[in-house]
């Protein structure tokens, strides 16, 4: 999930203009200091419309994962012409390239606040388990196709999937909270396991 | 971090007391449902030693975090005799042997809840930030030593240790935050991943 966003420049529908104001005033607040009147504060249209929309933060936070969600099916649209590595590569600079991004800091730190909500609120567990299972499904397919192209070996592609998946989600979350900055050495190392552990010989 | 912790059998002084009723208590309530006071319930001495040696819940829980990465170190002792495959695994298994126990959800699901405060808080990052550092390191030692003796090939260890810390922070994150259980999944890959990438041929 990264910096650029369209909904951000150009907000198609009521609902994307509340996700803009959502995702704004995520990244001025964090998690904690959001309310819906903050909310609120970023909203250009009105404000009764917000409130009458959603009944509380939480679930005004629940529909922005799941809406995030769906940015993360559109964003990566998987041409079946492409190549197998190639959309892997997109999948990782997705993740990736939000990382590395300055103007991103704000907003993956709050993505990791609104994820712990997980540990102990059953909603928000099922909506990161759905964002979860849906990228490591779109792995799944990205490595069969491979395999099925003899582009990559015959690898376990569930396995597979479970790796990128753990590595890509714990980078994000240490970029989020250490200072060290991982990103450079994630991105190698991940293509070098795509030569030597996924590409046939 | 793994369910078996001797400051939880036995603790040896005041300060594991303390952090053994912290342990308890961050299990039962969760980061945000936990106090000083709550603390002080499973606190088996002096409840005002308690009050005494901390100021504030968060005091506390920055000396818990701080004693967890002692106790890695600890946990980790790496003598110099051991292959570096099996040192290597012993790591993993401390995180992965963590993510399977039923009874250590809790904790996993409080730490990253703890966790997610360095999103925020610059004294929790800061502890979080010599987590990663520690193990990282610790990672970097190992690769280094495999090299050295032959055992693995001539990778870059830096950027070894990067992936493997972000693939089992991930893991242990999602494991907490969804429904989905992939260690299993996750220890097999990265037993490929050591035969493959990482081991002489």
């Amino acid at each position: 999930m990264g910096a650029s966003f369209s909904f951000l420049e150009d907000p198609a529908d009521t609902r994307e203009a509340i996700m803009k104001a959502t995702y704004l005033a995520l990244c001025e607040h964090g998690y904690a200091g959001l309310t819906i009147a903050r909310i609120a504060e970023d909203f250009e249209k009105s404000k009764s419309l917000l409130y009458h929309h959603y009944e509380s933060k939480d679930e005004l936070l629940l529909d922005f994962v799941s809406f995030m969600i769906e940015g993360f099916e559109r964003s990566v649209p998987a041409p079946e012409t492409d190549a197998a590595a190639d959309r892997l590569q997109r999948v990782f600079e997705h993740a990736l390239g939000a990382m590395a991004a300055d103007d991103s800091r704000d907003f993956l730190q709050a993505l990791v606040e609104l994820r712990a909500q997980a540990a102990h609120d059953a909603r928000f567990r099922e909506q990161f388990t759905d964002n979860d299972q849906l990228v490591h499904d779109r792995f799944v397919e990205i490595i069969e196709s491979g395999i099925e192209s003899g582009e990559f070996r015959a690898v376990d592609s569930d396995r597979v999937a479970s790796l990128l998946l753990a590595t890509l989600s714990g980078g994000i979350n240490q970029q989020a909270t250490s200072d060290i900055d991982q990103t450079e050495a994630i991105r190698e190392e991940l293509d070098r396991y795509m030569t030597e552990v996924l590409k046939a010989e």
